[in-house]
């Protein structure tokens, strides 16, 4: 019944083998990890405004030119970086592999870290905001908000946990959609301009000027537009989940979402320049776009739904990215090993389940509030830029080779500028949120090396060396097996375990702790009229504890137990007809097994016992054995 | 730490033989026991007048007195009737055991649920209304109403998890307060009137009669008042809390308890019929009455606040009933048997939990509110009351004896009387919230009788009849152990499981389930290097599986297993130094474990490996045997 409803959900188990058939190459690739970039191209641009209209007014025009020609100046140095890293690490090169490679554990460790809460922030922060937009469209929605979201999480969870084949196709047709019809709208945006069949609002003259252009300005305008190349590292971190040759198709993925990233981007720059788009309550730019472009139509409606679909498809991004750089983390040892296993279709299931609870967390914790959620997103995407950049860096630096000192300009570049953005980002938005990050991080990444010396630890103690193997005879440590059998009453359960002890030993001990008196003597009374060499020990428990009466007798000189023995402690395990019986046993003996395997001399063996089903059992005449 | 907190809270465990110094006398078990009649007391004579005032409006005050006298009298006669109750049954007689002593088991279990719903309600209720009329004294606190409610059910629970002496001692003395202050009040009031002190207030023209009076108002009236008489069976349910000799303890606690709810029902009656009090909304009547007599003074407040404190406290009463009650239950197999079971203190603690836990979620999902709560109570005290009248009026049909004809009348005439109360408040409050208990009822009923039935199917199947025990010889039926221990790699810890394998068989098999083949060709190399004659079997699992391939295994012609014989399974289990660490190990062991014991044949022994401090392990240099 669980196992039909599972299949039902998520579809029949793939095979080991499966897994080429899951692998994409770049026509459903694309979507997938284009969705976060193109989402946020459509309101990065909204972001410089908001940053400058208010303070120097119409002049913002002129800047949101230059600011967009510097963006897709980073963009194309961020591109030319990752297509080199994707080269150079063909089996995946997120940031966390190229910091670790190059600037040593610590540095990938964090590069991770910060990585993996940006992409449970993208998760949180999409839906809700792709939500709320739904929702301010319906207002009678409203109420329901925090439920739509949480059912928009349920769904690319179920989505993602039915594999990468099965998401990329559910997930792609909106995004493809998306991005076509902002292509058409920049290119008949730009027609009907050029063609004089529109001519720009003059709202300008209302635009007052209440500051100077100052460098600090144009930084910060330039660290919201920013926002436009979150995503673009998302290829570099999927190399694996690319059909081979890998890398080829990553490479050509980047290129391609590349330029959609520079020609949407750049296109919305433009139209919002020539028919002055200025940044209102309750308008985003890119639907004032799409109303000054196709007029009140189909096709404006129809974009603008597109573009509330995209937002929630951002999160889709998230839940490649995620599982992913947790399976490499748990592979290397940071994360737990759960991680870097592969679920029944062949999807790595505990990453997606983890990055669907937290993100859920965060949407229920902060009431779906995206002004609230914003301020931590983003410093976690840069900071891991910036290493994976700084990365690169040193790796020229070091490895040299043909054209090494332009290359190591590029990324040292690109990690200069990406790090600015973070001290912009981490101090524009520190009082709004951010601090939550910049402790959250340090604490989590201390967590991860801890885990990992953990692993480490672990290994050490269980390590045999090669060398050691020839000599290990196993038969050579040879020592006593004691058993151990606790009864409580003579039955056809406690008399199976006492001749499954007898078969595996011949120091076998009955043992029964004893709260009522009068039923231990008749215990002892009925135990003796039995045909058998094993004695019985009953034992007293004043505080009806079960365990440490037979730890007392173990250590007691009653019984003949030499260190280095070992002990085996049979309990029955009653495996029932029905779910609701096992509320009524085994209780007991979980605290016993519990509290037994503490000791290490000490192994505990666990006898089933099926039990028939009572209508049966009941309607027959005698004892059953 | 967890053991010094859990002490810190309920106090030092307690020996067996603490028992008797944990029973009580009558002096500190009438308060317990009497809480939930004394409290209702208190309102009952209101719930008389806010049937009958708005319908015959001044004619009230006479039938009051009628009402009250018929009260009193029935009070009388379940006081006689429980007294010979517990004459009768002097090791616990409540409903339960006296319908299922002479009306049969389903009877009985019917008598035990109704009241034990009760007591659930009364709990929920209680603490509800206590909590709103201090939330109203204190507006201020309204919004923490719940959270409140969930404080004053925590520390009930906490105090009876201590013990039925220390609860007794930290319960009892609000309910003595409460008592003389009512006496105290009662007195006074009358020697007030007598003196000429006081007029009564006339607002009896303005009442207006709405109605005639007839026998379904006087009925109506006289079940709302039945709720005085709530909780007199709890005496009867606690014989085995009273020191011996219990039962004349016991009939001693019964009639002091009756003489108080006597004189403070009575008192009251007679209080607001001179003082013509009638009920309006905010102000109970027992505070107009204090009003009345002493005046906006110390007293008045002190006694208001008293009043509080002992509603809260009739849930104490529950506590005593409900713990006790499903014991026996629990010994006679109707509920799971941790019921029975002693905890620390000597108290039930399963019972005192559950008790808390479902009165808490009532009073969550109810939200306090004791309007919505009211309806679903009296209805099983009432069932339980009738149903063990008409046991007691079997039992002296059948087994007769002196005077069994006057009193098999009493019981009769009980019986009667509360068989229709329970048809009148389940009449009158069906709609309002009764139905739920109508319907719960039945579905608990055989819920009990089906656990009672798989006990008895247990029992059938375990049992060896004392005849046969002299030819049972355990060491008849030996079969042959085989041994397979699963296997990932090689290291210290698979290598002592193969060892511990070698001492409880000669017939041992190490496993290794593959999911990559390069892996299992590393580990079979490996393995080729140690010298031991044990087998190594590879088996490759497409769907990433672990049990089904080795089931699969034992099944096959490859593994000489004949039916008969049983197989150990030996899983090493890590045994961590930090509770965090935890969640990295044995995940997969358990689902193993779990659905190998589905298994009759299969044993599956946990082998514990203790795990050394990693600091310590990564200090030192060699690895580790």
């Amino acid at each position: 019944m669980i196992q039909w409803i599972k299949e039902f959900l998520i579809g029949k188990p793939l095979k080991n083998e499966a897994i080429q058939g899951e692998k994409y190459k770049v026509m459903w690739g694309l979507p997938v990890l284009a969705s976060d970039s193109i989402s946020s191209v459509g309101y990065a641009g909204e972001e410089i405004l908001i940053t400058l209209v208010p303070v120097i007014g119409a002049l913002s025009f002129m800047y949101l030119t230059y600011i967009s020609l510097a963006i897709i100046a980073l963009l194309i140095i961020l591109t030319v970086s990752y297509s080199q890293t994707i080269s150079e690490y063909t089996n995946g090169g997120g940031a966390y592999i190229v910091a670790s490679d190059n600037l040593g554990h610590t540095a990938g460790v964090t590069a991770g870290t910060a990585l993996s809460i940006d992409y449970i922030l993208t998760v949180a922060v999409s839906i809700s905001s792709g939500i709320s937009q739904l929702t301010s469209a319906f207002p009678s929605l409203t109420k329901y908000h925090i439920i739509i979201c949480i059912a928009a999480l349920l769904f690319l969870m179920l989505g993602n946990l039915r594999g990468i084949r099965e998401s990329s196709r559910i997930f792609s047709i909106p995004v493809y959609v998306f991005i076509f019809g902002s292509l058409i709208m920049i290119i008949w945006g730009i027609i009907k301009f050029k063609a004089g069949m529109v001519h720009p609002a003059e709202p300008m003259q209302q635009l007052k000027e209440t500051g100077a252009v100052s460098v600090f300005l144009i930084l910060k305008a330039f660290s919201s537009g920013c926002t436009a190349l979150t995503g673009v590292e998302a290829v570099s971190n999927a190399v694996p989940n690319f059909k081979e040759p890998a890398a080829k198709h990553a490479n050509k993925t980047l290129w391609i979402l590349s330029l959609l990233v520079l020609l949407i981007f750049g296109g919305i720059s433009v139209l919002a320049n020539i028919y002055h788009i200025i940044p209102v309550e309750g308008k985003t730019v890119l639907n004032q776009i799409a109303f000054y472009v196709f007029g009140n139509n189909f096709m404006f409606y129809f974009y603008t739904a597109t573009s509330i679909l995209i937002l929630v498809m951002a999160a889709n991004t998230a839940y490649s990215g995620f599982p992913l750089l947790m399976s490499i983390m748990g592979r290397d040892g940071y994360v737990p090993r759960q991680f870097s296993m592969r679920g029944d279709r062949l999807s790595y299931s505990t990453g997606i389940i983890i990055l669907s609870a937290i993100a859920g967390i965060l949407i229920i914790v902060f009431n779906g509030d995206v002004t609230l959620l914003l301020p931590l997103y983003a410093i976690g995407a840069f900071l891991s830029f910036t290493l994976s950049q700084f990365g690169m860096f040193i790796r020229w630096k070091t490895i040299k080779g043909k054209w090494w000192r332009l290359k190591a300009f590029i990324n040292g570049f690109g990690a200069l500028t990406t790090a600015v953005a973070v001290l912009i980002i981490a101090f524009e938005k520190f009082a709004a949120g951010a601090w939550i990050i910049i402790i959250v991080t340090p604490i989590l990444v201390l967590m991860f090396l801890r885990i990992k010396k953990h692993y480490v630890a672990l290994a050490k103690q269980l390590e045999i060396k090669a060398a050691d193997l020839k000599d290990y005879n196993i038969l050579d440590n040879r020592y006593r097996n004691h058993v151990i059998v606790p009864i409580e009453s003579i039955n056809q359960s406690s008399l199976r375990a006492l001749r499954f002890a007898k078969t595996i030993s011949d120091n076998v001990v009955a043992f029964n702790i004893s709260i009522d008196k009068e039923h231990a003597n008749k215990l002892t009374e009925k135990y003796a009229m039995l045909d058998t060499d094993i004695p019985l020990i009953v034992k007293y428990s004043p505080f009806r504890k079960v365990v440490s009466p037979l730890l007392k007798f173990i250590e007691s000189a009653e019984y003949d137990y030499k260190k280095g023995d070992m002990i085996t402690v049979v309990l029955p395990q009653f495996i029932v007809k029905s779910w609701w019986q096992n509320i009524m046993h085994n209780n007991t003996s979980y605290f016993i097994k519990r509290d037994l395997l503490k000791h290490k001399h000490i192994v505990v063996a666990m006898m089933p016992l099926q039990l028939k089903d009572d209508n049966y059992v009941l309607r027959s005449s005698g004892p059953h054995s």
